[in-house]
């Protein structure tokens, strides 16, 4: 049973003291490019850098005071690491997230500046899992995945009632929406908020081609193993999961796939034309747009920017 | 006689429909490092990029219908031109716009897009002055400076009465305002309007040491030349102007000189903390916030990031 529009609304308004209602943005030039309305919901202005802290922060709140003194782990190499640690923190709940060996100081250094405990482990799926498993085991400590849980997929909708609630404020409708897809949690969240709010919008999510097990499994109607996925979007190699699926399903109207080069241009006109320092994975879904403009021309569509956390000196141009 | 509170007010309203009212932002980060409550006005979202849009609008709006039917002419390589283009075309003027050969094809691009007129010269300061001169007493069209031109000053004044009004409107009184200054025209515009609005208000501006003019010419209480000035700033090369200086003298507390590697730490801390894309010259502001502390502990401090123009390929990180 999928989470109704009334439970997320109550969602989105539990966990606001605790995240930015963020700034919601518009382009002449992407208009003019794209031929359709756009309006970007700017997450990459949210807390820690991305929307990742909306479903980090619903899942902590949803504990129990007995499961809130067990702390909670994570594995992750990126946003959803420092998205736990400081959820806990603004709750007094103690995380530990386990991270590859490998991954960037930069990162390591954020989650410590939370005051999460940092656990490292061979820098394989395999051994993160493990890890982590085996640590929660120990400590009893709650396990929170980055985005094939419930409470993370609903905390995630909150953006996209904030955007559609910021539109119905200017007197405008959304036609669609659209995000990009990793793991699903972002793209579940906002279908059943968008859908729940506009039951005739369309919703869409561009993929990189190199990481295509969404686009494949709504092909095949079974959810396809992610391997070896490669794309400069790596916040979206993440496999597809089992709670996103049906949601996903019953409400995406088409995955769009993209090439690396157009996910770099799309990023390019972002950042030079908007002055907006967006990820990758964020530049996924105007990517979409530019590329399927027929879909979308002349309509109200919702773009979410997913978050901004880039390496200035690991630029692709 | 200085331009007075009420008609920059008048000013800011005509203006109004031409401009964006930018987004102001803040930073928790830059809040830590530097001791202060920092506010940014954010310029770079500006109509062009950059906050000369605001002195451009202006003074094509302060011209007579005789004026206007000759048109305007400037010359630039940069945000200046731009400015005066879409500013031009807002009202149906024609624009000339004078550029160096040697300028990026980007800028040209953009100038052109605006519908302006473009006449190569060769790359001096010489040429560009002369060539301007000509054109302009052979076609009649009004020459306007960049910054030393009291409608630009006045019509720049906007974005510090704008970010006054916010800061209102949330129950917060600034204690301080902080511009980059190169030509002068958005440092004297802004203090005309801080001090009228809050005369108790302490204006700060950062220059770069490598083109340190208005520090030496506030210093010595007359203007001196800038020679041969070095910066990646390269917005803040301008000589300070007539106009500007007085205003400066008198409402200005202090300059704040700042190194080159200061301006792009900066410059980075802007970027990647608060995912703002801004040039090199609006970094001079948090830049020198950061060099010299003590001066803004503990207090409300306005900085206008006055641009975000910059070409990603040269990049200084």
């Amino acid at each position: 049973m999928f989470t109704t529009i009334n439970e997320l609304i109550k969602i989105q308004k539990k966990i606001a003291p605790y995240i930015h209602e963020t700034p919601v943005m518009s382009s002449e030039y992407f208009n003019d490019i794209s031929g359709c309305k756009a309006v970007f919901k700017c997450e990459n202005f949210q807390k820690m850098g991305a929307f990742k802290m909306r479903g980090a922060m619903n899942a902590v709140m949803s504990l129990d005071d007995e499961s809130r003194s067990r702390g909670v782990i994570t594995h992750s190499s990126g946003n959803f690491g420092q998205a736990v640690a400081l959820a806990a923190r603004n709750l007094g709940i103690k995380a530990v997230i386990v991270m590859p060996s490998n991954a960037p100081a930069v990162k390591k250094a954020a989650i410590a500046g939370y005051g999460a405990e940092i656990i490292e482990c061979e820098p394989t799926n395999e051994a993160r899992a493990s890890v982590t498993a085996r640590i929660s085991k120990e400590s009893g400590a709650v396990i929170l995945h980055p985005s094939n849980q419930k409470e993370v997929i609903d905390g995630n909708a909150s953006a996209a009632i904030e955007l559609i609630n910021f539109c119905n404020d200017a007197s405008t409708e959304l036609d669609a929406i659209i995000t990009p897809v990793g793991g699903g949690g972002l793209l579940a969240g906002t279908a059943l908020a968008a859908k729940g709010l506009i039951p005739e919008i369309e919703v869409f999510a561009g993929e990189p081609s190199g990481a295509d097990d969404a686009y494949r499994s709504l092909k095949e109607g079974v959810i396809q193993a992610s391997v070896a996925p490669h794309t400069i979007a790596d916040g979206l190699k993440t496999q597809l999961g089992e709670c996103n699926f049906p949601i996903i399903q019953k409400y995406v109207n088409e995955i769009i796939l993209v090439e690396e080069d157009e996910i770099v241009s799309a990023m390019q006109i972002i950042w030079e034309r908007m002055k907006l320092v967006i990820e990758p994975s964020s530049a996924v879904a105007p990517a979409a747009i530019l590329k399927r403009p027929e879909l979308f021309k002349d309509k109200n569509v919702g773009i979410i920017l997913s978050g901004g956390n880039v390496q200035l000196d690991k630029l692709p141009f």
